[in-house]
C-alpha cells in the first residue's frame, strides 16, 4: 500500500462516497447481498480531433483483478468512515452497517466474466460483466472503471502509432509527463497495444521485460562543461556500452556536430570489436535530419545502425515522417525502404496521455438483478436513447465472413443461438430502422468473446504473460477489415444485437415508461 | 509500497532507465556526487484548443517531497539492476555502482527550492530548483517531472472550472474516468486549484476533507425493479439521509418525473423538520432544465435548494450554461443570478485528465555543475532558441505595479538587485529585440518567489495545509490582470530576464558554440 501523505489511497476507499451511502441504503433495504448485475461498456471510440480510432484494444483485467484480490475494508478505513458526519453533525455510517462492511467488505463473493486483454473491442459491447452481492458491485463501480477505462484508452493510442510506424519499433518515453503513478498503469497498457519497450523501469521489471533508453542532453552538457564537448561524452558513453551504444545527437547541431562525432565514435568501437547501435534525433525536422544522418552514416559504413527519432511523435507525425522520408530520401541518395527499416519511434507524451482524446467512455451500468429466483432485467430511460443500456444477462458473438475477417460483434440473450436461422438478423443496438440481414453461409465462424475470470472471488482463468496478450492483439488485428484500421475517418465496425435482445430491449423500455414505473 | 502485480512500480525504479545507466557513466568518471543544479519549469500553458490558459497554478510540491524521503534503492532494487544485461549478455551495472547505490542512492543529499503550492505561475520561470550530487539529480528527473507536471495541468484546469463558476462550489467526481492511481493526485490537485470537494474517498480522507456525492442512476434502477419506482428510491434516500438529501432526478424524465417526486419529497421532509440539500442534474440540456427545475422548486416553496449540474462539464460548458441561463431564466420567470447562485457544478472527466490539453510540458534542465568549488553555468544548444534554458544559478521575482497587479515575473542573477536602476530594463526571455522598461516608481512591490524546501534532504520548510494552499492562491488571482484571466485569448503575461541574466545567456550560448566545445 502507498506510503506517508498517499497512505490509503490506492486501497478500497479508492472509490467515489456515493458508492457507500448508496450501499448503506441497500443494507437498510435488507437487499446489500441480493445478487446484481453490472455490465461495463465503452460508448465510443477515441475521437483525436482530426483523427479517430475505429476500435479498440482491450487492456486492465489483469492489475483489476489483482487489486480486488486485496482490497477489503480494513479496521482503519471502518473506524474512519465511522467518524464521518453529515449536515448536521450525525454519523453518516451507523455502526450494524460497518459491521457489515468489516466483515464481508471485500469482492470475494464476486463474479467477473470479461474478454481478455489485447482484443479488439468495439462500443456497447460488454468487456465486463460483474455479478454479485449488490452493495460490493456497486462500491466496485468507481475502480474498475478507474482501470479499466485508463489501460483501455493508451493500449488503444499504443496500436495506432504502432500501425503508423510500419511495425518498427516503438519504445514508451512517457513517464516524466504521464499522470503521476497512473504512468506505470499506462506503460503497461502501451506494452500491450503496441509499443515494443518502455523506459519505465520499475514496469519493466514487473512484466519481466528489459526497460530500455539512451542517454539524455544533460549528459553532454556535462561534458561541455568539463570542457571535453560532444566527443568527450560520446566516447565516454562508448567506452562504458561498448555493445549498447546508442547517441543522441541533437545537443548543439545535428548535422554539423552529432552525426559526425558519432561516426567518429562509432569508428573507434568498430576497431576495437563492438558493433554500435545507434542514434537518436530529438529536435528539429525529423524526417529531413534522419535522411541527412542515414546519408553520412552509409557513406561512412554504417548502412544498418538504428536511428531512433523522438519528440512529440504520435500516429499521424510519424505518418507525415515517413511520407517525406519516400519523398525526400531518393534525393539525397537514400533508399526511403530502407531508412524506414532502420527507423525506431521514442513516443512520450503524446501516447501516454492518449492527447486528443484524454478518456476512454467507459461505463457501468446495473442491467439486471435477481429477485425470488430470477434474473429480472432493469435500465435505465434516460432522454438520450442512445444511451439506454442493454437490459438483463447477454452473450456476445464476433461473427467473421468468408475472408476470415470480423464483420460484426453481436449481442444476445444469454443461451440463444444466434445462427438459429439461415437468415440472420441484426439491429443496430439504438436505431429503431437499421439493420442488416446476414444468410448463415455468409458467416464462417462465430467466437464467443467473454471468458470466466472470476468465479465468487476465486481466479477460474489464467491470466497469460504479455507476449501471449500481444500475440492475442496481432491475431486480431490481421482479422479486422484495413478500413477500420486506417487511422482518419475509419469505417464503423458493426455492433448488433439479436432480433430476440432488440425485443427484450423495447419492451423493457415500454415497461419503465409506463406511469406506474415512476410512481408508487 | 503497491502490492502484487504492481509491486516495486512506485518506490525509486518509477523512473527512466537512462537515468541509471547516465548515473553510472558519472559514477565512472568519478563526477557522481559532483554538486550540479537542474531547473524544473514549463515552457507554455495549457493550450486547449478554442481555448488558452493565461496562467498555471503551481501544485504537487508536498507528495513529491514526500516521496522523495521514503524512496533510495533497496536490497531488491539493486539485485534487480544487478541481473540486468546489455545486448550482448554483459551485466549492465556493475558492482561497485551498485555498491555506491546501495548505501548513497536516496535523496538526503538534496537540497530543494521552490515557489510554493498554490501560486499562480508562468512559463520558463524555475518553479522547482535542485541542488545535490549529480547522479541522484539525474535520477529525479523523472520522479519530479511526473508527479509535478500533472498536479500543475490539474490545479490550473480546476482554476478554471472555478473561475467559469463564478465562485459556486465545485464537487471533482473524475475518478472513474482519471488516468488509474494518477486520479488519486489528480483529486488533490484539483482541490488546490479550484475544486472544493471531491468525491474520492481515499483522497478526502488523506487531506482532512469530507468525500461528496449524492447517489447513481443504479439506485432509481433498483427501485424500478422492485415495482417502488421512482418515489419510492427517493424516499427510501430521504429517510436514509434526512439532513443530506441530495436527489439525481434524471433517470426516468427530469421534468415529468424527476423533479415532480423530488419536490413531494421534500415536503414530506420539511413537514418531519428536516430541510432538503438538492436535487442533481445530470444529462440533457442542463442550462433549460435547471431552469424548469427552479421554477417547480421556486413555487413548491424550496427556492433555496441547490441545483447540481454535472455531465460534460468544463471552463466552457460552464461558460455557456451561465449565458444561457441569464438569457432564458426571465422567460420562465426564474431570476438567473438567483439560480446561478444556487447551481454547483460537478465536473469529471475534462477536469481530472484536463481534456483538451492533457500534458504540460514541464523540463528539468541542467543549468549549472560546480567544479573546483565554482558554479559553472551549462546549456543546451538545441536548434531552437526558444528551448534554450537561462544557464546557472538565478533568483526570480514577482513585480507588482502601483495597483498592486502582477506585472512581471523577473528571473535574474543570485544576488542581484533587480530594482538597483531607476529605469529597469527587462528582456523578453528568447526574443534579441524585444524588451520592456519600466521605472523603478511604477513598481509598488517586488517579490521573491522561490521558498527554501529541502536543505541536503532536510525539510526546512513548513508544508502548509489545504486551506492555506488555497487561500495562496485566491490571493495570486486577485493581483492577476483581469486579461490574463480571461478564458478564451488571455493576455500575455509578462516573463523576463534581467540585464544581466540576459548578458550571460548571450555569453554562454556564444562559448557553446564555438568550435572547441563540440570536438577536442
Amino acid at each position: 500500500m502507498t506510503a506517508g501523505k498517499r497512505a490509503g489511497t490506492d486501497g478500497i476507499l479508492f472509490t467515489d462516497h456515493y458508492q457507500l451511502t448508496m450501499a448503506q441504503l441497500y443494507f437498510r433495504l435488507g437487499i446489500h447481498e441480493q445478487p446484481a448485475q453490472f455490465d461495463h461498456f465503452f460508448r465510443s471510440y477515441p475521437d483525436y480531433g482530426r483523427h479517430q480510432a475505429g476500435y479498440c484494444i482491450n487492456a486492465g483485467l489483469e492489475w483489476l483483478v489483482d487489486w480486488m484480490d486485496t482490497a477489503r475494508f480494513r479496521d482503519e478505513d471502518i473506524a474512519y468512515l465511522g467518524n464521518l458526519t453529515g449536515t448536521t453533525g450525525r454519523r453518516v455510517f451507523a455502526d450494524d452497517f460497518l459491521d457489515w462492511l468489516g466483515t464481508n467488505g471485500s469482492f470475494e463473493a464476486i463474479s467477473l466474466e470479461a474478454i481478455p486483454e489485447g482484443r479488439v473491442v468495439h462500443p456497447n459491447i460488454p468487456l465486463t460483466v460483474v455479478r454479485g452481492p449488490l452493495a460490493m458491485a456497486q462500491i466496485l463501480e468507481t475502480p474498475l472503471l478507474n482501470q479499466l477505462n485508463y489501460q483501455t484508452l493508451i493500449a488503444t493510442k499504443a496500436s495506432r502509432v504502432n500501425e503508423a510506424g510500419r511495425g518498427r519499433p516503438v519504445l514508451e518515453y512517457g513517464l516524466r509527463r504521464a499522470p503521476d503513478l497512473g504512468a506505470n498503469a499506462g506503460s503497461r497498457a502501451a506494452l500491450i497495444g503496441g509499443a515494443d519497450f518502455t523506459s519505465n523501469v520499475g514496469v519493466s521489471r514487473s512484466l519481466g521485460i528489459p526497460a530500455k533508453g539512451t542517454h539524455a542532453h544533460s549528459l553532454v552538457q556535462v561534458f561541455m562543461a568539463r570542457g571535453e564537448g560532444e566527443l568527450g561524452a560520446f566516447r565516454a558513453y562508448a567506452e562504458l556500452y561498448p555493445d549498447d551504444c546508442l547517441l543522441l545527437v541533437d545537443t548543439i547541431d545535428t548535422v554539423e556536430s552529432g552525426v559526425p562525432n558519432a561516426i567518429r565514435v562509432f569508428e573507434e568501437l568498430r576497431r576495437n570489436g563492438h558493433e554500435p547501435v545507434g542514434i537518436r534525433l530529438d529536435s528539429g525536422d525529423l524526417a529531413y535530419l534522419s535522411i541527412q544522418a542515414a546519408q553520412r552514416l552509409n557513406e561512412a559504413g554504417f548502412p544498418d545502425v538504428s536511428i531512433v527519432i523522438s519528440s512529440n511523435l504520435d500516429e499521424l507525425a510519424i505518418w507525415q515522417i515517413i511520407s517525406q522520408i519516400e519523398e525526400e530520401a531518393p534525393r539525397y541518395g537514400v533508399d526511403p525502404a530502407r531508412l524506414i527499416g532502420r527507423l525506431t519511434y521514442g513516443v512520450g507524451t503524446r501516447l501516454i496521455t492518449s492527447q486528443g482524446d484524454s478518456a476512454l467512455d467507459g461505463v457501468y451500468k446495473l442491467v439486471a438483478i435477481r429477485q425470488s429466483g430470477m434474473w429480472v432485467p432493469v435500465l435505465k430511460v434516460s432522454e438520450a436513447r442512445a444511451k439506454i443500456p442493454n437490459p438483463g444477462k447477454k452473450e456476445t458473438w464476433r461473427f467473421y465472413d468468408q475472408r476470415r475477417t470480423a464483420t460484426a460483434d453481436v449481442l444476445g440473450v444469454e443461451g440463444e443461438n444466434p445462427l438459429s436461422d439461415d437468415q440472420v438478423l441484426l439491429h443496430h443496438p439504438t436505431e429503431h430502422t437499421s439493420h442488416r440481414t446476414l444468410n448463415r453461409t455468409e458467416i464462417s465462424e462465430v467466437e464467443p468473446l467473454a471468458v470466466e475470470v472470476l468465479r465468487e472471488g476465486e481466479l477460474v482463468y489464467e491470466l497469460p504473460e504479455l507476449d501471449a496478450i500481444r500475440a492475442r492483439r496481432r491475431a486480431d488485428l490481421d482479422r479486422l477489415d484495413p478500413g477500420v484500421r486506417r487511422l482518419i475517418n475509419p469505417h464503423v465496425y458493426h455492433v448488433s444485437l439479436t432480433q430476440t435482445l432488440w425485443d427484450l430491449k423495447v419492451d423493457s423500455v415500454e415497461k419503465a415508461r409506463s406511469p406506474r414505473s415512476s410512481g408508487d
